[in-house]
């Protein structure tokens, strides 16, 4: 079977992770998964929200949203709407638990780094595009976090690296990295987040039509434990760039 | 290993499905998993939301909430903070998900069913609680709708059962149907929804504390399957009954 | 005249008062009023609201709310809707005056008991159910706080009993602790806090038709003196049971 | 006893109503209670709510809403703050129902009246003079209305007048038409509407201290009936002239 | 040309400033211009926002709001729809920086005053309306906060004085002070803001249909300026007055 | 005097507007004046909002939005916050009206264009660059428009170009384009907003410090004139490409 774009069931779209792309975040990233494309800051504070203050320990944390024409028709904003949707709330909080698996709050101190994840252009993995750059805009803030001594020496925030991927099971194949086309035909859709070393953060899987079973789900698993590994990479490399 | 109530790592709480809860209702039920325990009604109208009128198709969806003094600590109305929280939208969204996941929507017709699940009494497992009661309420409220003609003669909206339950890994150990001490200390949190025939319709797994591997993940599939297997026969029984 | 279930005038429908319903909250109470349930909690906190600090004085509040499935066909959910209505606000007020029209501030000391008063199901007069429920649940809070010595020794915070019923004209005819049915066929609604000692905290009444005159008003009351009378003793004959 | 201002208990504060107050309304009236001071239009719609449709019926609902700085010290917006209050919906509500008590919706055909009641200046009783005022607006709205056929001829819209006041025991005495200063001491409030006949449309009585019996009760009603008794002959006297 | 109203067009509409129009607030005054009638309250509090404490300046704001029936059909409340409109939020910012123009907040010192501009007639040229007859009753409230000493002697808060007109071309023709009919059909609106010495404070200058040219701005600011300096002479007029 | 970027006071900052930045938007635009960069999308959709049916006439409006981090210091999100605050109103109101200037509503026919503003990176000048670059997405969107046949061959919905630049008076010099620097340190800031053909769409001149007098206004308009020229060549250029 070849897929709409010539892929392989188990190739990534080209990912490219651009760091420094805006000259007040402390670390910012415009990530794209193909047509995808996410734009990642990430703010550092010093100070804690309330319910965490005087425990010594930091807090990471993140907000998803898409811009109204990030799709192929025009949604309403979220802020004219005067409320948040079930879908940003869910994502933001998938963001921010995500990143929170590598971080040691300890070690982060009493700062708060939120990340901002902005969704420029859609084409389906936007949740596991804004993961995969966020890690690495929060990689360089706490680069600037230490340099500004706001971590205390010796000290290491980021226990490991993390990304994420999506797969899924369309027309009977399981497919790393859905585009929106494949997405929307998808009888099972699954988002993986893994640690760089290849172990599990988050699970989610859904069946939108069939329900799926073990040996589907151990197929999608493995290609997503394959993707995770390639981008984690890609962040490897692009971390290493000046 | 034994657990804080008793329980071996595999043991289901005592879970009780009481139908017939309300007299304005056209399904209901009080499900409890231990001391948690939520009130579930299904709304049968006639008609479904503007998006899909004139396809021919029903819709199905569920609104979770819990009752402020639900936990531990009373928590603030959302009526009266003005908005919906992450949570609560994430976990309304799955049980709508789960239970569409058993309906067909051809069959059901141009008529909505709208599952309230709320959150009496809380002690962990509160979201897969309520899909399995959820469940029978819809069932209930099928039939009301057969017997009033809404669905047509010879149509089966309901195309299986559905249930949910939580596992987790405590101290080292897979545990099945956490209560909230459980959860609490969990290492790593799943809840999984499935069919009676045991296919997934949902897994969501994550990681609290430390990320898992692939083996912890097949141990807690296991004993998930199990325990949904077990509630699949409870709604049946339940269901069986005058 | 004989009424839809059979009662005289001057009958109050089966009334139950379960106690302890709730393993989290201070009091919680279970309250019938024939087919009207209400579930009333109340959760005891250290310390008071902001412009009440330092004053020595406690503070008892409470809210109502309907579960959207409570009533005969489905309402939305104020939390969805993002404000509180009109109703809701006026009986949540109601029930918090009432309250504290038997509660001595000073003696409770710098703590707040919150009523949270649930309708599961309900058939008329929720509002007059949740007062004469969220009494006992109060009466159990406060013993707790006592147990707790956030209130001092020798302080007793409560001076006397509260109990609530309403009473109409419908028909012509005045009638005590109306039905559903009732309700919405009376000319004249109202609605009557009394204390223990039959004297009033409340007297809300509203031509829903017709005005009412002088000797209308007096039947409505000496019926409403009569059935609060009766709702006293059974909370004092509840709250002496282990 | 010498009341603050120097009235008799059973004396009215100066009370004017000034017509036309508004070129934009089809009624408009500026009433004082003394130093209370609410503007109240009365506009006319053609047509009726969605739930009304259809009913021939038509529609009179109130706004009450008090400037920010009407009170003595400066109060936050409802329109800032993003929500009414409690009190502001409770009240006008009151004010709806009162108007409606004397129209008869069927010869008022399907139009819809909107009375908005804007305190100026409170000082107590804000209201019952609201009420007072308001159905001086509506009288004229539906003159209007008349004159432009919206409501055919030979029907009366308006079954009676209304008129309401504020009683409460101040000290130990029953008084009339309380001031701020009054109000606010007061061990029982009451607000009575009163048709022109001297019946009653609503009576809201609180125990703001001690809970009071049968004889003050009765006491406050006479009061409270002389005064309405009084402020309708005033609105009579108003509305004869051009 | 003759205007509507048969003034010629540089000549404002009768300008009236009434003061001592509220006994609550510091300063207050009922503005007219024309039919366009404004309510303005000054009201001081000690203390300033947060982020201003510990700063030793004091704070000047303004908010902006039309009764619901001030204009010629019945507009919904914000409060209702639970939001300020832009309109709103436009005015209120440029009535607070208006009056800030001639404040000296290091003189007023760490006190805030709010001016509430409700508009209870609308006839065009209300948020001109507002800044000046909102400076009299700002001027009132400096002279009341220097009586109680909130302003240490010596200080003087006032720098000078500020008047806003609107300006706008009618078919063809520069017009001063524009009423509601002529304001609908201009080709370009203006506002000017002028401090008493005929300086600017604002400039709002727009196209409503065809854009302007430098001699048409022209002509407009030459006539605003004339119009301001006439307003400020009413103003002075105004506070020397006992 | 030589500013901090070393341009005289009658430069613009480098500006760019690069085309086709998204796939889904009829037209988008990425522009920059300097360090501020606002993303554009020009929506097109058929029909209009209801009060324009059947009017055969178009409409055009604009929305406007920061990103969290575009400024030195995170902000809140507007719809995390659930309301859009004042300054976010006044500009997109000010957006819409400028674009609409130059739009011949009835040569667009019942169609609406969206013209999103998201500002990536904020350096000052955020609402002149957004029109600025918001005419060219609009432009790409009518031409869209045409080529689906949407508007009636022959008619030409864009009556000329608009440009926009802010000027400002800086240590007693008036600047062109200003940086956020020099911005926060302005006595005077003004927005004016241009056709090609040099008349004014609107002009916003705000005293920040001291207010300004005829000389210095005209300064700036001869500044802002002369800036809006260039920036209506480059878009013409821009448009000119393929």
């Amino acid at each position: 079977m070849s897929r709409i774009d010539g892929r392989t069931p188990e190739q990534l779209r080209p990912v490219t992770i651009e760091r420094g792309w805006s000259k007040h975040a402390e670390g910012s990233v415009l990530v794209s998964f193909g047509d995808t494309k996410v734009f990642c800051t990430a703010s550092v504070t010093e100070g804690v929200p309330r319910w965490r203050k005087g425990s010594g320990e930091g807090w990471v944390t993140a907000e998803y949203s898409m811009l109204p024409r990030s799709t192929n028709t025009r949604g309403d904003r979220e802020s004219v709407r005067g409320r948040i949707g079930g879908r940003t709330h869910e994502i933001s909080r998938l963001i921010g638990r995500s990143l929170r698996a590598v971080v040691d709050c300890k070690a982060l101190g009493e700062n708060t780094i939120v990340l901002d994840c902005d969704v420029l252009q859609a084409d389906g993995g936007t949740r596991t595009a804004a993961i995969t750059g966020a890690y690495v805009a929060l990689a360089d803030a706490v680069t600037w976090a230490k340099g500004r001594k706001l971590v205390r020496a010796g000290r290491q925030p980021l226990t490991g690296t993390v990304s994420a991927v999506s797969v899924g099971i369309v027309g009977g194949v399981p497919l790393l990295d859905l585009r929106y086309e494949e997405d929307v035909t998808a009888d099972t859709d699954m988002n993986v987040v893994c640690t760089g070393d290849g172990r599990f953060v988050e699970v989610q899987g859904t069946a939108e039509a069939e329900p799926f079973d073990r040996t589907e789900l151990n197929g999608l698993l493995d290609l997503a434990v394959s993707g995770c590994d390639e981008l984690a990479a890609l962040q490897r490399k692009v971390l290493e760039e000046q």
